[in-house]
């Protein structure tokens, strides 16, 4: 049967790579439909992603491939189906309306298996779209407990990957460490950076011209991470803060939906802080 | 004899103002080509530019408006013409070339009266536009007494701007305090910001997906102040750390440009540490 | 009782028009809160939108108003409320689904009357946020009658904008002069334009590296009309057509999404074919 | 001796391909620096540029590469030398300006062989560059007689691109098949397109809210052909048209800067109308 792999290769660079990759391939009759490699030169690394049809048992495909990759190689042959993603969101409505929207029109990739919140704001929009809505209150709860409530949730659901659409409680690294490389999110950005409380006002008291939002793989706390894609747009002194904000928002929505969509469809590599993105 | 003024007023907001400013002008039968004014509400603070035409005498006009606005208003009354500029750099000759391709093509709006260097890289290309090059070698100077000899050399000059057209060495808050808000500055922005040595690096093993370019007045130190101007790029994975950086000249010697322009058509108010651009 | 409202004048240029529409302000004791003016010189025509604060009739400021601008003059005084408007699609969801979002997060700053459509699709949409949806189907009817239905239903309808939210059938000259200046459009865009079935498979066979979307007050065909706003975004020849359409969306709905805010605070003025947003 | 060659191939699409091009490579111990390929299945071709470095002969590489390709296969190995480009401009100096301040300062990977133009104004700007200028008048010349001074003049130089930096003569088809994909023009663009004289001034009536330029290759008319790149800035309102063509020169030196630089790196390649950019 006539199938199709995503074949994503991250190793050591080494002489004949592609070579001998392109070789497994074609020992097998398999046709490659789209391929794209990159060697970061400094760091001495390969990476290459490869959607490939035919036919071809994906076990004795990752076999074959690891067979001719140095020994660190990380190879996967990822057989396309619908991913499942679980959101996390607290209050504000635009990444996580825009994500819906997206469901129910069939254009996310992605079947959503139940938005998490620690307020009770979003339950309405969220039961419009008749996905679970789990609201696990954080009031007088320490992070330990709270995050231990949403795992213990989480443990009960089957998914890929969670997305923060403006979860706006910090993750602990103990949270983080459950889901390497697995938790998407989206942050306002800024040039310079602003640090602490309501970023927005203090862009606004600097007067900046631009202000863009980041969405990001989560590592160890809220706003770092390889970064997955990035956007701006223009604003000017007659935007107050809030006005900063608005326009901030679909910035937001729309740099979230284009990282999720390049997640789902297997094209970001994290290597270190950064992530290359075929 | 008719004439032109740009009118520029900043001061305490106060209801009435639109109506006592555009009462002295029409008084003296002027014309308003154009005015634009913004009340910053947080800080209650009025700005106002307009270009009127007609007869006047610029200081009864400038007498007329003062006695109508708050005590504490900065009131300019500025008849158009050719402004003069110093330019400083050091070795990268983007931003310098671009501004003497726009003199030589008189799209400047401004004379260059001399290119001062601490470095001797720029004299060539300076030399064919027929510009004085002074070049004040900063090797083995401690700070102050290289900023003396620049200071000397530019109390034989007149000009209105100082323009940091790449100019690496940071200035003392001494040498700034003599040019409140004539020093314009242009420096590469990233989000998130890159503090230290080689930002480009740093932005590099970030993996950031944009980088930009930010023009502002020249307070205490190098890199802050007042915002002119920004504008960004998208880079990638690919880009090696000095794809970035030549992405990024163009970025800058384009907001550097846009940025003189805005000043030298005295199109920016400054107010704390941001700006009005009108 | 202090009140607020936005001035919105345009009409022929003439000296002290500030001057005089400043003092009707001063006289009656109103605050400009906010005040912008452009006058067109090419033309010789003004516009000026000021919000003013403070106790006023509207009627007698409107009447003081025309009473010292040329008789041509557009005057309207507008004190704010909630406007309504009306929705037609077609089948894509995209520009629906952002507007019902913001719309059901309280940030449309309009009630949404109906949802008309010439197809079924999009019922389950509208219906998930409680919104009528009235289904007028257009097959086997000539645009004479299936347009003379759908005036009917306006006609119960009370309504401020209809908004074409994708509505992908070209409406008559007769239909759009039942509503000068309030039927807004969003559609696709490309340097350079192509016309015709799919451009989008024309702009992919052409190889553009940019697509993006213009949003308009409709006029007598659908693809005119004097443009609100208007953006862009990068692609290039990795992207199939229908890649090319998805991307597309994304500025479609955000630039919908602006322009409707613009015209819901009466920030435009619509001159001949063009528009001055302020 | 080590090398480094850039090898493009362009064919029609076979199973095997890279297997048996990296076999090529692999076989005489090559090692892949950088490698992209695109398959545009619609058309099922073929593309793909390698960096490679290590031992070889171009000639025996170049046969044994064509000996595994398709028959209708395009190979080349370049081996990175300095181009050589003419430089053909009107009377606007921004984007000759610009190319000549990158060449001045060793950035531009190309020798400009000379500036031929139809008027004078440029000569002294180019000399101050010490290029030679070589002035074709055009007045009072019927275009073929203008052309086949042009071509003589041509004849005389070696040279592998010519570049239109703003040359405003239409060429003839006559002329442009003298040079197939070696002819590269920008010029402005807009949404929608403006044809016929000064575009400037209609996309000002229109209102347009973005304006752009497009850099691409010269088929058989100068507005047409494989478009490089692309990119937009916003105007407004406030823009008459001499300054929305003065924002415009802006991009245009940018987009025909980008332009050149990939197609001196052999970065680009032309299949019917459009371009693949690796």
């Amino acid at each position: 049967m006539v199938k199709r792999a995503r074949v994503l290769i991250d190793c050591e660079d080494a002489k004949g790579l592609v070579y001998h990759i392109s070789k497994v391939f074609y020992d097998r009759g398999l046709n490659i439909e789209n391929n794209r490699e990159f060697v970061d030169s400094e760091k001495g690394r390969f990476f290459m992603r490869s959607v490939v049809t035919g036919e071809f048992d994906a076990k004795e495909l990752h076999e074959a491939l690891v067979s001719v990759v140095p020994e660190d190689a990380h190879v996967r042959v990822i057989e396309p189906r619908s991913k499942k993603i679980v959101l996390m969101a607290t209050k504000e409505s635009h990444c996580l309306g825009d994500i819906l929207i997206r469901w129910a029109a069939g254009e996310l990739e992605a079947e959503i298996e139940a938005v998490i919140s620690n307020r009770d704001n979003l339950r309405e929009l969220t039961r419009r779209f008749d996905i679970p809505f789990l609201y696990i209150p954080s009031d007088n709860l320490e992070r330990k407990e709270h995050e231990k409530q949403i795992l213990e949730v989480l443990d009960e659901l089957s998914f890929d990957y969670i997305v923060l659409a403006k979860y706006m409680r910090i993750l602990s690294s103990d949270f983080v460490h459950h889901f390497p490389e697995r938790i998407i999110n989206i942050h306002h950005s800024f040039l310079p950076a602003f640090i602490g409380a309501n970023p927005y006002k203090q862009a606004h008291a600097r007067g900046v011209k631009i202000i863009g939002a980041t969405a990001h793989f989560v590592t160890t706390d809220l706003d770092e991470g390889p970064i997955i894609s990035q956007d701006v747009i223009p604003v000017n002194h007659r935007f107050e803060w809030k006005d900063m904000q608005r326009a901030g928002k679909d910035v937001e929505k729309i740099v979230l939906a284009r990282a999720l969509s390049l997640v789902l469809n297997d094209r970001v590599f994290v290597h270190g802080n950064k992530t290359i993105v075929f």
